[in-house]
């Protein structure tokens, strides 16, 4: 491999030329191996950040981020592979549901998920409320299990992708996670290099967001639909509306307690309408002729719920934990429920203990919001408008200040909103 | 001192916002502290060259970095002190003969100077090629030296301006040195905080230049004679060109013995007009009406200069040290010199030993170029351009090849260039 001084590259991103391929093979290893500092690394992505990439170079960086680590081979699995990936939202509990719900309809979905950071929850978070149930598998199991039930959600391994890992985190603390490349490459060299055939993007925008703006979202979309195909990965993006939390639950056990209620075939509106439409994307992609409305219905969904649950270790009838403590949030006036804004209510569910200001920080399995009320109810002054759940009261006065700003209420119906906004291919 | 989240302070700058006086406060006083990591004072600093700094950030951020420290106290002195900054260039002994020059004319001159990193030499390296001479002083043997000779030229204590001496190793290493607000408050924190009354800037542009453009040197001269006025040193800036080196001589101990050549009445004519422009604009923002053309032909200068050297136990009349090999880089054609690129004789005098890779390594006294022709000397086939010196042969080859690269040898002779470029006041 061509060997670079740091700065060189540095300089050559800031000044706003594109990096070589050799540039960009060189910085990722060398960053990977310790050889570039951490503080240079950092110089870049904010160069990057600031001056953007090529498609060319978001592709040469996303493949030698694959490259620092092992990509994994299912070709053991007879099954279709397809996953799906969302960029993270206020009470997105999608993933729950949805990875049995395309198993069941006989898919093999391989998600190596991740935790919570900040105001979105993460998906091995709320699976570790269910008594016994284990995030970690060795990619023997892993492998066994997708042939066997078609369904894993499971940590990530440290073989895959460990150039991203690093960046990620000091991305995290450098002001350099809103950068489109790094983003897209970040996302896409764990789902490529995790070995699936093919790939939904749920990209979020809105207040609860990562994206606040239609447009940036759609660019994202666009790279990584790019990258995907660029690597041999079948990639669909739905950009859905996340100004308001998913369903009424924002929290770990209570969002495992609604995704259940989904494949009885219950559960919120919207949290049907997204499962739904996502799992048509996905079973489109993975070739498969089946519906999974029906997959609902018939009950095969949640058998493939149980099972899944059951493969690693976890008890699907167990009682899940439930929070020490609940306050009520009341309407201080008649009207109707304008709008339930998501970051807020995210932030609030955050400060009861659902999620983690600092990643070696523990979270509460039973603490969260449970929403009363959605944009467009009427409400009369002293309804419950929603419950504070958490095991430390203490936590409670901020959460409450949060999530009575997040709500507003007028004395007209608000226009409803629309869930899906596009579909990038 | 209100506290921030580094990544807030990092992410308003990514945007473009304007730091506030609080935000900058704290940045500063917590990077100095290590509360803020290296990785994020890069990005930091990436975001501050690619988006810039409003008048009023680049004046808090230096205030915040002349607080991080000890600001001298030199109202002991009763002579009105003056200094001079130049931004580095190939051949720039300039402070050594003007720094006992002005003392001689009745000011005291702090010069409080570092060493050389890359293609530029240090003051310090320089003068240390003196037997006995010695960098370092004590704050009162300082304050002692300036009072009792009036010149003194020594090492800046780690108690001024820590910030930014952390700063910018950082910045060496992060491709963040070019950013015009974080090089005018370098330099004016540091020369704040030495206490000096007047400053008088060189600010050079050219090839050897950190400053490859006139106009981004206007604008750095701009921002530093305000932040100096801001803080009560009245300050003045020159700008001039270092297209071509500065004399004859490119190494330390070669630039000595030209410093005293023109101490002595002699030296290359662009060294002596340099020194008594600099001196001119010293002697007039000291508020002292002398004329320094006399101090040289008097003695005076050479007798301010001994002093100077003997204050801090040097041996002006010992003999300077040699090189031990010397290797001829010969006209290969006939013709008149064209251009003598300073930047390609910097580098050669650099590899031959005169300059450091690493802030650790040692320099050679001896070794470095002398330059034996200027543009527009008429030269033939066989003429000697220039002397490598070294006492490493192995290192003459790469030198070679930068020296021969740097000299350009036409049929019709140049255009003169001028050397005083513009002033700023």
């Amino acid at each position: 491999m061509t060997e670079f001084a740091a700065v060189d590259v540095i300089r050559a991103k800031r000044d706003g030329h594109t990096l070589s391929d050799a540039q960009i093979d060189w910085v990722v290893d060398a960053y990977t191996k310790g050889v570039v500092a951490d503080e240079q690394m950092s110089a870049l992505a904010m160069a990057i950040l600031l001056r953007g990439m090529a498609p060319g170079e978001i592709a040469r960086w996303t493949a030698a981020m694959i490259a620092s680590g092992e990509r994994l081979d299912l070709s053991a699995v007879s099954r279709p592979t397809v996953d799906k990936h969302s960029t993270g939202g206020v009470g997105d509990k999608i993933t729950l549901p949805l990875t049995p719900l395309v198993a069941a309809c006989g898919a093999a979905v391989p998600q190596l998920s991740g935790r919570g950071l900040g105001h979105t929850g993460g998906t091995l978070d709320k699976l570790e409320s269910v008594a016994g149930w284990r995030a970690r598998l060795s990619n023997d199991e892993f492998v066994r299990q997708l042939q066997d039930v078609g369904a894993v959600i499971c940590a990530a391994g440290e073989g895959l992708a460990p150039a991203d890992r690093k960046l990620y985190a000091l991305r995290d603390v450098t002001g350099t996670v809103e950068a489109i490349p790094l983003i897209a490459s970040s996302i896409m060299s764990k789902k490529i290099a995790e070995g699936t055939g093919a790939l939904v993007l749920d990209v979020k925008v809105g207040t609860g967001a990562f994206m606040k703006d239609l447009d940036m979202a759609r660019e994202l979309a666009r790279t990584m639909v790019e990258l995907g195909g660029a690597h041999g990965v079948k990639t669909v993006a739905l950009l859905t509306d996340m100004n308001t939390p998913l369903g009424l639950t924002i929290g770990n056990a209570i969002e495992v307690e609604e995704s259940v209620e989904v494949l009885a075939g219950g559960g919120p509106a919207d949290v049907v309408e997204l499962t739904l439409a996502l799992a048509r994307e996905m079973l489109a992609a993975a070739g498969i002729d089946a519906d999974p409305a029906e997959a609902l219905r018939s009950g095969a969904a949640m058998d493939s719920w149980k099972a899944m649950i059951r493969a690693q270790d976890g008890d699907p009838d167990a009682p899940l934990p439930v929070a020490r403590e609940t306050e009520f949030l009341r309407a201080t006036e008649d009207g109707v429920v304008a709008s339930v804004d998501a970051l807020g209510v995210g932030l609030a569910a955050w400060r009861l203990g659902a999620g983690r200001a600092r990643k070696e920080d523990p979270v509460s399995a039973g603490a969260g919001v449970v929403l009363k009320v959605r944009p467009g109810d009427r409400v009369s002054a002293g309804d419950v408008l929603l419950e504070l759940r958490t095991d430390e009261p203490g936590r409670i006065p901020a959460a409450q200040a949060d999530a009575a700003g997040a709500i507003r209420i007028a004395q007209d119906a608000p226009e409803p909103g629309r869930l899906l906004l596009d579909r990038i291919a």
